[in-house]
């Protein structure tokens, strides 16, 4: 992604700044909870979503700054479903660092989690109306409700996509969306950009999920810093293995395979390269795509959609 | 407590009333999160932080509904943190009944907890103002570091009163002081008497929490619903342990027993029993109780006043 921010040195310094915004708000008293929360922060992340509320604010007037309080909270939540996620996933790396859960304990990892939902929440009131405010309270229960879903269907080899859709639509897709309607909310553009922003955030969420999932099928731990095949291999069954159970041949071939008490994660991602799973997913990802590109084409033309249009390709083509 | 509400029979309508409510608000479409949340309002609980919110808004003219969603709010936090903080106690039991961790597993505890944090500011927005919204998050943030705090002082033989102290009032006393604060404030009293109410929900919270303590080393299973001793073998010491570790005969002694690979509950109970501990700890009850009582002596005398006078009269001798 480095080559994008390069393309856009404003919005890189922008972020270079929110990164020293973010640490500063996150100094915390309790050392423990510092301590967990820094090296989170330090971690990086590819800020995605902060770089989705300045640029969204870019089509009005407002300052950069003006949008750090907001960029920050949903930053923060999105750390604390990551936090607590790793609790669920009892997962050992993340941006192949080690977990919070991992290092502090399951213990640490559920307060720290709790105390970033909560300065989250600090950092918003005050800072928007209450009608944002209910809107991002909104969507962290809709986030909550995603993984539980996800984790209640968990080796169920019969989910359906619309399931799965629903599921990471909560998971991940609103999140994008609070991020981009927020900031042509604050810049007050007009009502109908507003909601074509929205629209576009929602889409680049799909995305970026359904790349994720296949990154879990096709990547090496090396470049994502996550293991492969973590997700089905804790019974979370993504669109590739979905389209890939669908397969007449090796669908219940795979359907055995994932039920094996140790199973074998190599040969199952063998297995699911043979079918056209990778192909039909890849054709959703399009479909999304092509929508996303619809709503930037409703924005006025301009240096903050041309970046839309831009992280869109890199979302669709990363592999990390 | 019962009889408590017998003598206040139009508050114990209300409280009723503000159950149905209670449960109505969390009617949630995820099934499980439904069912785990609807057992835990069923499991019932004690309803004195919903009870505060309530008497201190009759000290103004607000009708009890006005003050429901703020006492859900505040309720449903207590939830929240119960949820999450039986995670870390790895809890079987609550009020005698199996908690949500060791019902669905830990997984669901998180996500239940962060679902109900997210609902009671969901709740608050649009209901109370900023600065209010504000100090209910900043709450939570210092519930967060009580609760670390407990965790991280675990096993500390060393721990001091003054970190006792400030432990259980991040942990209990903030949200009783935020009760009492609360229906004062909604109820537009004058800023004195909010003060006033405050101060004695803080001192109330202390209570609280240590005749909390007193129990957890004098009384039984069956009483309490929840198993004795369950504080010290987990690690965390109260103020009752603190006292009796100082006790020149048993305190070396005692601290020996603590160390012990597998802890004999009912010897360090007798340990504790055998020192003047209990009678120091009752004497810093009769402190904070004096102190609740100058409190609600400059609040204007009527129904609401006598029963903040016969709560904590209940409160220190409640035996469960």
């Amino acid at each position: 992604m480095k080559e994008l921010w390069d393309k856009y040195p404003i919005l890189k310094k922008q972020l270079e700044e929110f990164e020293l915004y973010l640490l500063k708000i996150l100094e915390v008293r309790q050392p423990l909870i510092r301590e967990a929360i820094q090296e989170l922060v330090k971690a990086g992340g590819k800020r995605i979503r902060p770089a989705l509320v300045l640029v969204s604010g870019q089509f009005g007037r407002i300052s950069h700054e003006e949008l750090f309080p907001i960029a920050a909270a949903i930053e923060i939540i999105h750390m604390a479903t990551l936090v607590h996620d790793d609790i669920i996933d009892e997962a050992r790396v993340r941006r192949g660092v080690v977990t919070t859960q991992a290092k502090y304990g399951k213990d640490i990892a559920v307060f720290t989690g709790d105390y970033l939902f909560a300065k989250s929440f600090l950092l918003l009131s005050g800072k928007v109306d209450q009608e944002f405010l209910r809107r991002i309270a909104r969507s962290v229960k809709y986030i909550c409700e995603g993984e539980i879903d996800q984790y209640q269907n968990r080796y169920n080899l019969n989910v359906s996509y619309l399931k799965y859709f629903r599921r990471i639509r909560r998971k991940t897709a609103i999140l994008f969306q609070a991020s981009c309607f927020s900031g042509g909310f604050k810049a007050k553009l007009k009502k109908k950009y507003q909601i074509v922003l929205a629209k576009y955030g929602h889409y680049l969420g799909m995305i970026f999920q359904i790349t994720d999932d296949i990154l879990d099928v096709t990547s090496n731990q090396e470049v994502t810093g996550k293991p492969v095949g973590n997700d089905f291999s804790q019974g979370v069954y993504t669109l590739p293995l979905i389209f890939a159970l669908e397969d007449k041949e090796v669908g219940p071939e795979l359907g055995k395979a994932l039920k094996e008490e140790v199973i074998d994660k190599d040969r199952i991602i063998k297995m699911i390269h043979s079918t056209d799973a990778l192909e039909k997913t890849k054709r959703v990802i399009e479909f999304y795509t092509e929508k996303a590109r619809a709503e930037i084409e409703k924005l006025p033309s301009s240096k903050p959609a041309r970046f839309l249009e831009d992280l869109l390709y890199y979302i669709v083509s990363r592999n990390y």
